[in-house]
């Protein structure tokens, strides 16, 4: 299943838990993945990693499960193999530099062929062949001829909502987007988060039989949020977006959101009929 | 040292053998290195493995030396602690995409502060503190200007030995420059390259007692250019490229260079005398 995977913190933070439960949905009934990607943003530097090859022959794979990066923003997409081309420049997430930040980027859904900017001098192209990419771009061209400078991200937000109304016009428009420091999630169709903060809880992982007491390995100030496709964890009470949803995540915690008047929220079913109809991958 | 690694081929290749001679440089005495970068293009594609932290606590460094990709351009630079700041947003190589490809670029040497392009309202800004960076996104924001398209691989040519020019007037200029499709090196000081070719043969790196015999790893139509700021092997013929002297690989041959009128080469101790009166590590 082609899945999205963010992660927004207070403070540096290990993914090592989400992400475990996270992999497995790659192939549901094998458990593995054909192709993923994972950046962490780390100060203002970032670390991507990428593989269009399955996690089980991917030391790629074994070493971000091993490697306890701790990060304040983290990005993961997974996807099966029947998505389609499995190149390594169509493998999410995305990146680009913008007002010299990072960006990171990774969607879940598919837009029509009538979603086709023209990027014919334009300052960020796709390298590769997809939808994706290619609305990744065209909304940094787009936030970037709005600002030339970096604005606040009150007014990105502002800006970012308009964008996501143009195009989601164009079909299944599920995104993560992070420049370090806030962390941007729209919802097409099916994209859940959860805060957790103190009391801190127990959690335990719906794919796979692991479960963590959260409350032995944080202090009091630590706050999380987890966003993703589908829940991850049986026992934790997560938040659904609406179909059409905005939000921001700042600091571990949703700071701001531009609900529609009259809020959708489609069930697991309703959601993975509409993606199987779009053709995307489920 | 601070130290340059590039390879052009025409055809995938492993760079394997080059690399661990290479990673040896990192600490001379002591065998590691603090801080390394190293990114392979993989057909539009690209791979970024970044590490700040010394290579023999690194698992990145381990993934690297076990995972053999295949690349017909890889970039690689490493340094030892003294140089500085480690930041993750500091470590060379970096990316950036112009014009619908990945670009990497990493630098050795020192530009002074008399080098302060001014970045406000451009589309390429640097995201850490290097004067590397800094020389990278000016020489992709100046090559866009001239050239709102991709021009041809000669016109850019040109392009960069104006920019070589007005650049290295303000310090010390080593550096490996790549799209994917060609390869630009730039000489200030020291930078050596070798081109492998049928007939292949035996070679046996200076800094471990490691040989290869190429003919059997080989086939007749492989060609392998390796650029690196000092010969990796001692029993081949590297060839110097002249103080201010451009260069340009493709297919794993050097199809274009700019050499001064009357060129300079430097001994290896004079260039070393060089970085270090720079303040560059060595």
């Amino acid at each position: 299943m082609c899945q999205l995977l963010g992660m927004n913190c207070n403070t540096p933070t290990d993914i090592g838990f989400s992400f475990a439960g996270f992999s497995k949905r790659g192939g549901l009934t094998d458990h593995h993945t054909d192709g993923f990607g994972i950046g962490f943003f780390e100060g203002h530097g970032m670390r991507l990693f990428l593989d269009d090859k399955p996690s089980a022959q991917s030391p790629i794979a074994e070493l971000v499960r091993n490697y306890h990066i701790k990060s304040k923003n983290v990005i993961a997409h997974i996807r099966k193999a029947s998505q389609g081309c499995n190149a390594l420049e169509n493998t999410h997430p995305f990146q680009r530099e913008l007002w010299g930040c990072y960006w990171l980027f990774a969607h879940n859904g598919q837009l029509k062929s009538s979603f086709n900017p023209d990027f014919d001098g334009k300052a960020r192209r796709p390298v590769g062949y997809t939808d994706s990419e290619r609305a990744f771009c065209y909304i940094l061209n787009e936030i970037r001829a709005r600002f030339p400078n970096k604005p606040c991200k009150n007014s990105l937000f502002d800006a970012l909502a308009e964008l996501c109304a143009e195009i989601r016009a164009h079909g299944m428009f599920n995104f993560i987007l992070s420049n370090g420091e806030v962390m941007y999630a729209h919802a097409s169709t099916l994209l859940y988060y959860i805060t957790r903060e103190y009391p801190f809880g127990q959690a335990h992982l719906i794919d796979e039989d692991l479960a963590i007491d959260f409350s032995k390995v944080t202090t009091p100030e630590d706050r999380v949020s987890v966003i993703a496709t589908l829940p991850l964890t049986d026992n934790e009470n997560w938040q659904q977006l609406a179909c059409d949803e905005l939000v921001m995540f700042e600091h571990g915690r949703l700071v701001r959101r531009s609900r529609p008047e009259n809020p959708v929220y489609l069930s697991r079913e309703e959601g993975l009929e509409i993606a199987r109809k779009a053709g995307v991958s489920v």
